[in-house]
């Protein structure tokens, strides 16, 4: 990465809609739907509906030679085993951290000698307010066999770092958690 | 970036799970939800819910002296206004390129000169199988006003290319469809 400067500033934030009602349509510890009305700044009601999905993380593991590690993951909802970084749900009163640290050892069995922040973000931003926070694991060291679900298929694969900058450009890492991360970590923006 | 190179083979594909039943909690033109019973490798059933939202676009704006169009945008579900990429939902039968294109221009007023596929991405591929397809807009020109929903409250503003550069890694695009779309283009994937 070359030289950092100071970023531009934010948008000035706009009115906020104020919610009329809400409808909870269906809770459960997996996911939440609501139905809000809300008043939009013309005094007019629109509804808008909310998805509930509790926070998450993503985390790069990197080797100390440099290499990634990432899984080879099966996802039901899109019927694909595709290659990813570790990522997953944040516990109830779990620290991002320490649900980083969680992950990269039940999904590839090492620990990270420092956990360094990149930028989170929101993967569906106009429909929920699921966050993630995302981690670069570096030192990672194998320290352990996978603790995996049921519902959980996976194999782990040690990657040059040329060869996730080859996936990328390829189109073939489809997963937006892995493709914000890795890039970030490609930019250095977390060292 | 540098040479390209073949990457390396996607992961082999693991069983799929069947599905046992499926239950449609909801549906509405904005989403759906269904609880689905499916049955893993190992035999055992196991409730997995799925969130249905339509497939969507995002779109690098770039003007002809390479500069990148933002917009700022009011976002209810996070109540937040920040610096965003174009993008929104593909209508029924809509082809993802012409989304793109109507896009940018109700949201930018611009009309691109060259419209180049980016890698998509699942933005939650744990939860949905949701696909946004992206797409860098060359050689963007102004041409019309914009035209938003009554709920869509956005400002249009041009950066520099170092002005992204330096929101991204200040961690200042959250929204996980622009710093996918950003950080490619920024690489060089499209050109």
């Amino acid at each position: 990465m070359t030289e950092r400067r100071e970023p531009p500033q934010d948008p000035e934030e706009f009115a906020h809609f104020t919610v009329h009602s809400t409808d909870q349509i269906y809770d459960s510890p997996w996911c939440g739907l609501r139905r809000d009305v809300v008043v939009l700044p013309d005094g007019a009601h629109q509804e808008y509906h909310v998805i509930e999905i509790s926070n998450a993380v993503a985390v790069v593991p990197m080797l100390p030679d440099g290499r990634i590690v990432m899984i080879g993951q099966y996802r039901y909802p899109i019927g694909k085993t595709h290659w990813e970084v570790p990522a997953g749900r944040i516990a109830d009163g779990e620290d991002p951290s320490v649900a980083a640290e969680r992950e990269l050892l039940e999904e590839t069995g090492h620990r990270a000698g420092r956990l360094v922040p990149l930028p989170g973000f929101y993967p569906t931003n106009g429909i929920s307010a699921h966050y993630a926070h995302a981690y670069c694991a570096y030192d990672c060291e194998r320290v352990a066999e996978l603790e995996l679900d049921a519902a959980e298929q996976l194999i782990v694969r040690v990657f040059e770092r040329c060869e996730v900058e080859a996936l990328l450009d390829a189109g073939k890492i489809e997963d937006a958690f892995s493709a914000i991360t890795l890039m970030y970590v490609l930019r250095g923006a977390s060292s």
